[in-house]
């Protein structure tokens, strides 16, 4: 079995090793150690997409987006609280799915992480996830208008995009806007559901996927949904909605792998961050 | 008559010998090296056209431009499946009617390339064509409200602009949204009939021309047409729409020359992907 | 008297002899040698002025702009025919009231110069005239509705919008949408009037002013005000527009100094050829 | 207590004793040296303060950003008249709650600096104020339609966005639309009361705050409010606003601190000014 047994499952192994280690006193440094390649490449994508996040004014100075660690579910990856274009590969820390920071780090992490780590807890085929105030979302979450697919570009929308209000969920004497603990996170995990995507009345929207170029081009195309629904509905007619089993096109365009190539291309060439 | 036999009619006979020999077998470089001048300014100019629509928001990770072999109808060039704002020469495929690549190579081509391969068959005037998602479009693709030039310089709208419905096209038990095969795309092609323009429900449109640079300027304006009919539209009067017959200024604007000209510069300069 | 017999007095006067000359013959380079320095400065400012309109959107490949000849007032300079983000001293041609070329320039001039020629001739007030295809300006010429003044940027409109209806005027069997002779021009000025902004069916528009920094800045803010006019009366409510006898606040904003400085920095900065 | 005595008490006192030196006479240089770390620091915040403004499309060649002195209630820092793009350190002014310049400085000051000098007197909680001429908010300031916040970014507005119209305020006679006297700028500040936001009707709007980067936060959402506002009017359903008390998330979104992070970068890196 040995020549079969592969780096890939070796690394899984050990972190599930590391893992069971308790996280107090456990060195960022040794996690990050465990697994160099995998996790270099995802941090390096994590960087990437908060830039392209913020060269399509998905994000501006707030919204965030994680991944699940590779090869190990229970750990996502979330830059440390600050402006999504100005992240670095040195600005990522780990959290646990109780959005614990790992590694003894210190530094102050987003207030909303709840969002990620439940969503991670609650839907297992999701591997990341953004949190944004898209402007073109707000009209359809402060007046309760279904989103719903116009076009092949955001046919994910088709399985729902359920609007979670925090005023059902806050404890009482909560005035905040913020998902800002597990409970308001566990919330909103259960109003996503199986849904792709999540409107926040008065404050935005969550989108997730199974990968990060993925959750990237579903973001964008959420906010273009978002805006061309609205004008289609000022145009007086019916609109003709995508049937909820008609197909994007196959991966070619559902996994936004050209999108990704393009943006990827921009914001390397230093046209992400206007 | 040795004099006036000039290279282009040499190069157009000469092309006509080698379309006589079974595609199958026929190696790139034979076929490239036929016509070299031609084909390397055709190619140059579909460069700069992918470029002008990526950098004018007609296409973005996806949609593609094509244009017909020069003194060859049956014959097109069109890139590999890829992002338009980052075609370059060495991407550029060729195509016979049926959409199959040419000269063994084995690249991914576009999935919806027949789009492009039955409106050559079925248009000989169509030089140049363009499939694009461009956002403007969708809200009359999906209500059905039929786009008409506001202004001179869509004037070639006045043609036309039907709508594709691939619900009544799809064979059964195809859910796709895209024109993945001949049938579909020949029933695009008996869609658009003598129109230069055409809508696809759900999913955005498709433009001919004359000339690259024409079938560029009629995609970008034909997105600035659907975008002031939309605002009009909510005015609340009567559009003054323009009569069939009247004419856009001749060619200095129905050839969009100027518009190249600057287009191609903005690329040229950097500036086109943004 | 031969103290205060200015230089400019002096071009002046040069300039009326060279004007009794008849056009046919005399050599460019003789006019334009005739008073250098205005020369030069009203040209290199109208250089300025075509690379801000196309850095603001007020015209594409397509529009131009044109000032009167210093001093004298039956010349006037305009491009050749070209976009106007690519203009440069080398390319301002001289034009007669007739909007016929000056001093053998055999290059070719917009097909629309006569706009130009034929509101200098009837408005000696003016001193600069745009032709722009603004798409703002598009909803409103082709439905009537009278655009008015919803700002002090744009209290200039107060006098009035008139829209040119080229149908009314065109000869018969002319289908043409183009200012293609001077009748077509001299009803034009005709519809134009008093006003300092007129609105062509299915076209665009003419914006005229003393100076070129007011006419840039009347056309930048005439489309802006076409689009909030467009967005306030979306919601229904009635407009509060500007008072005829309003003052915009005196020159420091109806000249638009300051946004002549910035944009000016801007274009020279070279961010202008977007 | 010398050694609790700090630097910032001492500039403080010694700023007190200048202040009661008659104004008339007082050289520049001699304010300015007083406190020259607080000053330095505040002028760079301010110069930056003005190129995000810009940047953000919230001032144009026209508008304006203000600070009070750091330490001293009774003067405040204001741009010599001038486009707010180009501003820098040296452009600077320094005015008393008359709007009278400081330190024999002769250079031309803003026609309606009176809007800072009567607020910053009649709101001592207020430390940074912006006038600006925002497109967005000109459909609501002309048609009377309230503001309101529709998502967390913008909840600053629940204490109400009064509308200033001048013609309740101006002398008899007087036609203009500015706020060029200390009277109009006290009838302002009394319509403002104790909101954040005020909109001008024909003209613009104000916006006040504690520091520099939440007034810059607070001008840019306020016109993304507006728009967002607009768009959601015409899906025609109830919106569902803010409550009053919801919080925005506390001072990591309301000090808008990660936006000031993000813009100041922007213009640091040369893309301010476009």
């Amino acid at each position: 079995m040995a020549s079969t047994w592969s780096r890939r499952q070796f690394c899984g192994d050990l972190l599930k090793l590391i893992a069971a280690v308790p996280v107090t006193g456990l060195a960022m440094p040794v996690l990050a150690a465990a697994a160099p390649a995998e996790s270099d490449s995802a941090i390096h994508e994590l960087v990437l997409a908060n830039r392209v996040l913020a060269a399509k004014d998905v994000v501006d100075g707030y919204g965030h987006v994680s991944t699940r660690y590779p090869n190990y579910a229970n750990r996502y990856f979330l830059a440390r609280s600050m402006a999504p274009a100005l992240v670095t590969d040195a600005d990522i820390m780990n959290f646990d799915l109780d959005s614990n920071a790992l590694g003894n780090d210190t530094r102050t992490p987003y207030l909303e992480r709840f969002i990620h780590g439940e969503i991670y807890r609650a839907r297992p085929d999701v591997k990341a996830i953004v949190h944004c105030h898209s402007p073109e979302l707000i009209p359809f979450a402060d007046t309760g208008i279904q989103l719903r697919p116009l076009y092949h570009m955001s046919a994910f929308l088709a399985a729902g995009v359920p609007i979670y209000e925090i005023r059902d969920w806050r404890a009482t004497g909560d005035k905040s806007m913020l998902v800002h603990n597990r409970e308001l996170g566990q919330a909103l995990a259960r109003v996503l559901g199986k849904s792709d995507a999540l409107l926040m009345r008065g404050h935005g929207g969550v989108v997730v996927a199974g990968t990060l170029p993925q959750v990237v081009g579903r973001s964008v195309y959420l906010q273009i949904n978002a805006k061309l629904q609205a004008e289609a509905m000022t145009l007086g007619k019916p609109i003709n909605y995508l049937d909820p089993e008609e197909d994007a096109g196959g991966p070619p365009v559902s996994s936004y792998g050209r999108n990704w190539e393009i943006w990827k291309h921009e914001v390397e060439a230093g046209c992400g961050s206007r």
